[in-house]
């Protein structure tokens, strides 16, 4: 087993190496760009790291590593037009440093260039690969459309919250994990159990992206404390917060999700108030605990050494106690 | 072997039946709007008659026959984003149905759900189906950003244009030909041959679409006539005027390629008599012969029976004379 560094580095250099600019420029240009920009790269690095869990020599899981951060990046580049983004990682984002003709073409060359990448593969595992990611990026699709449409309703249920945040985020983090397996010749149950250690996770993750969101500290969080509360986002903590309020809380937080004011800093500390008096700061650190540790159950169940089991919790642990 | 007109209705039928709404409706709805829209169908009619005459069950490509339409239809709405086109096929287009955002999340849903489609054909038959996609999207993608490159260049180039055209359109009627080979367990030469008439065929079909844009009859043809000239389209008959004209002409032209007219009638009919006078529109027609002549030479290499070559160089035909 490596380091998660190792596995890092060893993945950056794959990307750079693949990296090459081809004709038309203005087609291939923003591709390399925004792979460029960094990120975490935490999807490959757990398709690295699950094919060495089973066994495999990780280098032969680079293609489909790099396919995983391809269409990540692709849904990026579509979602930061759909939502109007002037900014990804600190720089601009491809729709405004070219435009929203180059973003869309540029992100469908980037979704095709993710499916080539499966063609290093032989036979069976070329097949279950395309075919998880296909479910995959079906699933992408509907979360960010089932995102949108709740922009717009004010009937969303927690259950819907935590589907969408599932089919959005989740599901390519179970993917990214299982094309490891694959690629390792894990057998079905290894590979089905390691999606849902990656499912659950990713479910978490996301729940803690809500949470830091709110309550993260400003001098480490890399986005501004407030943003969703800023953008009236029906997150967890908000819906849960309506859900265990009184109903005068319940009004005013409607309200303040009502109204966008030009200088925020009274509305986010009214509406982080109105989390935490509702508890629902802390139902959402609990729920955060219970996907984790529904992860973790799925590990008992795998057929790998503890050694490696402690790798997976050791991951899982430090991504739940990030302040990034 | 069929008729054209029944591997349409065996095809429709197919689409129709495929076409169930799926959650989220805000996603899956536009889908089922543009692929009901209409059209000739000759993409998918080509895989069906081409596994056909290879030999197989021509039901058997149904799912790669769908797989090319809902491709050409995904390429079809985020075409019509970044051209900002209101109508397609005499119908509100998606984006402007309903918004720029649905365009291009239903769109990206398309794609996955083409790739989808081939996971009904086993083993190597889903493998070569996929590539054979996968190269021909790219480069369907690259022929679009080539049309976009093409529209602030003032050095457009003959071969670039004939490069431009066989990328975005040509290659997908070749794949799709191809396909129905790949179906029929045809030999790899059968294959490759197949896809040179496609291809060849379809380079000769956009030039006659060039050609039918600016000299076709309004009563009969389906679009605007002038069109292209309206849009100040640098087409391959445009590109030829300003090779074979007198300097005079020459700048006529290039001056008014670079007005927009509020009434275009003048300015039609007097590129119009350009391309007559400078011998491009002869020479158009020419070529569109020449590309037909390069799509039968072909079919001499084909080992097929003569009563099914003779069905495909009719199909041609009917293409070649047809004035929509």
């Amino acid at each position: 087993m490596q380091r998660i560094e190792d596995y890092r580095e060893e993945f950056i250099a794959y990307l750079e190496e693949k990296s090459k600019l081809k004709e038309p420029i203005n087609l291939y240009e923003p591709i390399t760009y925004i792979l460029s920009l960094g990120g975490k790269r935490l999807r490959p690095i757990l398709t690295l790291m699950t094919a060495d869990i089973f066994g495999a020599d990780y280098k032969k899981a680079l293609d489909a590593a790099l396919a995983v951060e391809v269409f990540h990046n692709f849904s990026l580049v579509h979602d930061d037009i759909m939502d109007d983004a002037p900014l990804r990682r600190g720089k601009a984002t491809v729709h405004e440093k070219w435009d929203i003709n180059t973003g869309i073409l540029s992100g469908d060359a980037m979704l095709i260039t993710a499916y080539q990448l499966f063609e290093n593969y032989e036979g069976e595992v070329f097949r279950s690969l395309a075919k998880l990611f296909s479910k995959t990026a079906i699933e992408v699709c509907e979360g960010q459309q089932y995102d949108v449409d709740f922009e717009t309703r004010d009937d969303v249920t927690i259950p819907e919250y935590l589907k969408m945040i599932e089919y959005k985020t989740a599901v390519l983090v179970g993917a990214a994990m299982k094309m490891g397996a694959i690629i390792a010749n894990a057998s079905t149950e290894g590979q089905d159990s390691i999606y849902e250690f990656g499912r659950n996770l990713g479910i978490a993750f996301q729940l803690q992206d809500d949470y830091l969101d709110a309550f993260g500290d400003p001098k480490t969080f890399g986005k501004q404390v407030g943003g969703d509360i800023i953008e009236n986002k029906k997150t967890f903590l908000y819906l849960k917060a309506l859900a265990q309020s009184a109903p005068e809380q319940v009004s005013e937080l409607e309200h303040l999700f009502s109204i966008q004011p030009v200088d925020a800093t009274e509305k986010i500390d009214t509406v982080k108030s109105i989390f935490l008096e509702s508890g629902a700061a802390e139902r959402t650190q609990k729920e955060i605990v219970i996907y984790t540790e529904k992860a973790f159950d799925v590990l008992a169940k795998l057929e790998i050494s503890e050694e490696k089991k402690l790798v997976l919790k050791n991951f899982g642990e430090s991504l739940m106690q990030r302040k990034v």
